[in-house]
């Protein structure tokens, strides 16, 4: 029995659709536990499959990580991932604040031992349909290129057992394809994943080719990362907002935009990463997923369906042996 | 008279997109005086207001940029370089190797004394039309604080010179708007800024909220600008180009697609930045333009419109007295 903890009160739509994934999540998996942290007035779900943990504070947006960590120690976000902590459960899912997710990993959870720095990897969509696993997305904005190579190590395995990707290849995001481009971080860290021999390197990777499928997994720092990603998404949501309103601009466009309705909600599904469930954070003692803050019970369901593959394949005892002790 | 100097074989459709926008340009403009550099052979243009100066060599898309600028002596890249530094010109425009046009700006130009590093700075497209200016777009790579406080201050002075706008408002690219956000570099960055008398510094701006203008100029380094350029422009023509797949898929769609063709070309052209020139490169002892490497005859004939609006403001002196002597 796969056991995943989860954060009631997190994301922009909770606990509603917080609870609607985990309905769909127990009618699609009968090796699954739900624990439930959160509010017990609000929570609706009567199933075997369900235990609820009665908390008292939430950790909101607003919060400033660490402190709401360290202070509010009743909080459902902070109890769930205590209960990893305590090998109660074996995940926690989260659509809450990143900031205090990361620092409830690192500072509840603790990271492994060897693990410089953890990281934060998406898996995000390509137009082929392959995706790829960004990471770092924010977890640490000053890395060193140490920190770079670790965590190519811990996508790449992670990459073969929750995706089932043989010889995984890595990327390094870079303003050039050439060997030498980029600034010092860059250059620095391509040298060390040449020489790095568990790893399928496959040279620096343009940020203009990532939705193209430019490699399975494509490193940067945090700050990098976060750029891009926002980058990205803010391009993405700004074009079909404007083709929205072009569609609707006259009777002739309203008439185009019945007939190709469908076909757009498909392409806009397509760029949607949630299809791929959350963010993970690699590096902690256990197995941390934050689903979108904008999720959906689909995108939570998809969130949770992450965690019980990884708990499955027992990732972080994966991760400790491969990246630490060899 | 406004000389400007211009390299006949810069850019993927050279020489004949050159030639195009430099016949639209000499048009449009009779206080102009067209400096021709590239293989005389090769030019159909026979108008008074342009002199043509033969050259023998080229600089390619492959060159290492330094090296090329001073090996290839007589690259017509480099005689137009050459003319601004002499006085002969006031500003150079091409739409060849970035690189080797920035070298060219640093080596044969040179720097504003005091300037500690150029940048290469772009005026990109927002929703309400309102544009804003990036920088650094990558002439720095591994850039200081005090860099990017000079950043500020030039484009400053330009957009209110060359765009108009009084009191320009400056941004910092950064993964948060809170004061604190980012790393190492941006937080330095932030604080600096904070206390500059001569700019209007409005704080952090994400980048995905770019496109629905956050300032009328945003710094960053120029691996990060970089790096969101080529995000942005990855993400925008993947879509279009799904778009365009969507809408030829079926009977159906091809009946829509003939419905909204003409405003689907607007939105495209919007996202379009040649609209607003080509990337000005600050810092150096004259006025250096580079036109996008894809640029259509309309998109030159923008760029060299912008080389005679700085040369009319005279912007290389502005900076000169505003940015060092104070």
């Amino acid at each position: 029995m796969i056991k995943i903890a989860v954060d009631m009160h997190g994301g922009d739509n909770a606990p509603d659709i917080v609870l609607d994934g985990i309905e769909m999540f127990l009618k699609a998996f009968d090796d699954v536990e739900i624990h439930l942290y959160g509010d017990e007035s609000k929570n609706r779900i009567n199933h075997p499959g369900l235990k609820m943990h009665h908390t008292t504070e939430v950790i909101t947006m607003d919060d400033e990580p660490v402190r709401a960590i360290r202070r509010k120690k009743d909080a459902s976000m902070v109890r769930a991932a205590e209960s990893v902590k305590q090998k109660e459960t074996d995940a926690v899912v989260s659509a809450g604040n990143t900031g205090a997710l990361m620092a409830a990993g690192l500072f509840v959870i603790g990271r492994i031992k060897g693990i410089e720095r953890p990281a934060l990897a998406l898996t995000l969509p390509t137009i082929g349909n392959e995706g790829f696993m960004l990471l770092d997305m924010g977890a640490n904005a000053d890395a060193k290129p140490e920190h770079l190579v670790q965590y190519a190590k811990m996508a790449s395995i992670y990459a073969q057992k929750n995706r089932g990707i043989t010889n995984p290849t890595v990327g390094l995001a870079n303003i050039g394809t050439e060997d030498k481009k980029g600034n010092q971080l860059a250059r620095d860290t391509f040298n060390l994943l040449k020489e790095e021999p568990s790893i399928n390197f496959i040279g620096n990777v343009e940020s203009k080719a990532l939705l193209n499928y430019a490699a399975d997994i494509v490193v940067t720092d945090g700050f990098t990362g976060n750029m891009i990603l926002k980058t990205l998404e803010g391009t993405a949501n700004n074009i079909f907002k404007m083709l929205k309103e072009t569609l609707l601009s006259s009777t002739k466009t309203k008439i185009a935009a019945g007939l190709i309705k469908k076909d757009l909600m498909q392409l806009k599904n397509k760029m949607d990463y949630s299809e791929y469930g959350g963010a993970v954070l690699f590096g902690v003692d256990g197995i941390v997923i934050k689903a979108h803050g904008s999720s959906d019970k689909k995108a939570f369901f998809n969130a949770l369906k992450q965690a019980r593959q990884s708990a499955k394949e027992d990732v972080t005892s994966l991760l400790k042996q491969e990246v630490t002790h060899e």
